[in-house]
């Protein structure tokens, strides 16, 4: 792995770039290298999302001019290899990559589309923006999307460096952070970052599925926490764990070893499950914290707040003149509850501060 | 289950009231009492703690002087049994309730340690507050812990009615909301929406222990949204598990049946992971909603928010003005922005107005 901190070592994107699928992901690209003035050609099977994202200014949705430098493929994961190959032979010069996030699978079936002819293939570098949203399509698409997030880039051993650095100079032109590796590593990490955690998620979720409504009155927010991202579209993850299957199935043997295990600890009268609780608090601490850097120690403030606008405004205007800079914020919709509880971490030394402050000008705070 | 619609039925609580116990929910029982103007003593096995919540307001720390109306005992749950016990027979009059999480186990240790004499048990009510914090201790208690929260009392078949009004009361006089229900379908519901949720978010959690650094360096909001939880205490959690063993085991083998039949679906060409998927999605959907009511339509904008203090409180204050009630927000932590992006859920209605208004003023928003 490399953090892209080192100067670009090889030829800049200048342009054009064609960018194959217009959604959310390759109208953000379109967006964001406009800015930096490069020429950009958007392509869509449907016309009018290549139109609508030209009309925002994404790029120009006619046939490209000249042959493009850079081919980004931005179309959804069972589509992307047939549309590497496409560009790779449409435009035997130009680099071609991809967004899709699993990227071992899809290098193989371009691999196995090229057959014989190897050459096209030291033009394809695959790579991952680590930004998706809940929303889709190219009203949802953003210039800065791509601002400050993790884009991973990941080249194979026949790759032509030159192309390599091209993908990379895109990587930063979109303002991202570039993160270089295999593409096996790659998808391992989000088998386990991303894959596995949904997965677990969608476990919890599904066993509420016809649970008595007198038992769901009693959900509290650490339920909608770890269940939050189950409710994603089940036809785009269907696509993701069926393209990731062989990681995820590996990561999933191993919780299947500690599920076994926590289940016959519980049939004992004195069930030892210390180990495992005491592994998950230990892997939450793996987590990179904000802005990358260590966790740093915050303290945790509980503020009631009434339900009603302008209340928030008023809270952070007074957090704001204490010159405490607010780290998270999180609302907790206890059931029933007329005012909300506002959960705020801030750096330790600020903690007591920012209690005295809020106390003073009348606000209910809890430490 | 009943609601706690209805008016009170029987005898109210007028204290004294005996807290046995005086850490974090001890000590906030104390104080949201004082509130009434109800005498409140404290006890605590460890006399520096009772002293601390005295000193705070929360009670008398001194030997009560005469017999409780109500004896509330607020120990860790391992004690619980013994303490219901001891405050039985102490006094032969009173009232006891309990707010440990488990309701089932320690019912059947304090009949079982009452041995032949049933009349004591007449005089027991377990209960449980819904209002956890991450702190513990009488400095982090407040007399407004309770408010709003759902408490579930949970009477048995041999209790005396009379008992039970007095514990509603109590529910009543701290701010919180009755729920009745019995004790086993109250340890099932917690099992399903605390106890299992808690044990998939530690198996998603354990898997990253260990895991290369430049793996983690892609993890994003929904890792740390599904293992927030598994941070917590693993003594406590320990004291948990072990007390409601059974409903927990009976769930996780459901669970164990859905994820080995996802594994062998991912050990096949074309897995068919779409039913589990769609169940999860649904289930999600039992959640209730902001305050309980049914989950309502809302609008998602995203905000880049600069880290510094004042930025929080300026985009607030713009909410506020435009008369926008901002549901729920969130901060995205992504790895190396130098800014953070806001999300914020608001009603759909009030989507475009917001949009509009903080454009306006600058800020960069996506929809």
């Amino acid at each position: 792995m490399s953090t892209g901190e080192e100067p670009p070592s090889g030829p800049d994107l200048t342009g054009p770039v064609l960018v194959v699928g217009s959604g959310l992901i390759g109208a953000s690209v379109g967006l964001a290298l406009r800015r930096q003035r490069i020429t950009v050609y958007l392509r869509d099977q449907d016309p009018q999302v290549s139109a609508v994202a030209a009309s925002r200014g994404a790029g120009d949705d006619r046939e490209p001019a000249e042959a493009p430098q850079l081919v980004v493929v931005c179309v959804p994961p069972t589509r992307v290899a047939e549309a590497v190959i496409e560009a790779l032979h449409t435009w035997p010069r130009s680099v071609v990559t991809d967004v899709s996030s699993i990227k071992a699978g899809p290098f193989v079936e371009v691999v196995a589309g090229l057959g014989q002819d190897a050459e096209p293939l030291r033009r394809y570098v695959g790579g991952h923006p680590m930004a998706g949203r809940e929303r889709s399509g190219p009203l949802a698409a953003s210039g800065s999307l791509f601002d400050g997030r993790t884009w991973a880039v990941t080249p194979h051993e026949q790759v032509d460096p030159a192309a390599v650095a091209v993908v990379e100079s895109l990587v930063r032109l979109c303002g991202a952070n570039l993160l270089t590796m295999s593409p096996a590593d790659h998808d391992t990490a989000v088998a386990r970052i991303s894959h596995l955690p949904h997965v677990l998620a969608v476990l919890a979720a599904a066993r509420l599925e016809g649970a008595p409504p007198d038992q769901m009155v009693l959900s509290g927010q650490g339920l909608r926490d770890v269940t939050r991202v189950a409710a994603g579209d089940p036809g785009l993850w269907r696509q993701i764990l069926r393209a990731n299957a062989s990681p995820v199935r590996d990561l999933l043997v191993q919780v299947k070893d500690d599920l076994d295990e926590l289940i016959a600890q519980l049939e004992k009268t004195e069930p030892d499950v210390d180990g495992l609780l005491r592994r998950g608090a230990t892997g939450t601490r793996a987590i990179p914290g904000k802005h990358g850097g260590p966790a740093r120690s915050l303290d945790t403030l509980y503020v009631v707040v009434p339900d009603q606008p302008g209340e928030l405004g008023r809270l952070f205007a007074a957090a704001g003149d204490a010159g405490v800079n607010i780290e998270d914020v999180r609302i907790d919709h206890d059931l029933g509850r007329p005012s909300g509880l506002l959960e705020l971490a801030v750096p330790e030394s600020a903690g007591p501060t920012l209690a005295a402050a809020l106390s003073e000008r009348g606000w209910v705070v809890h430490r």
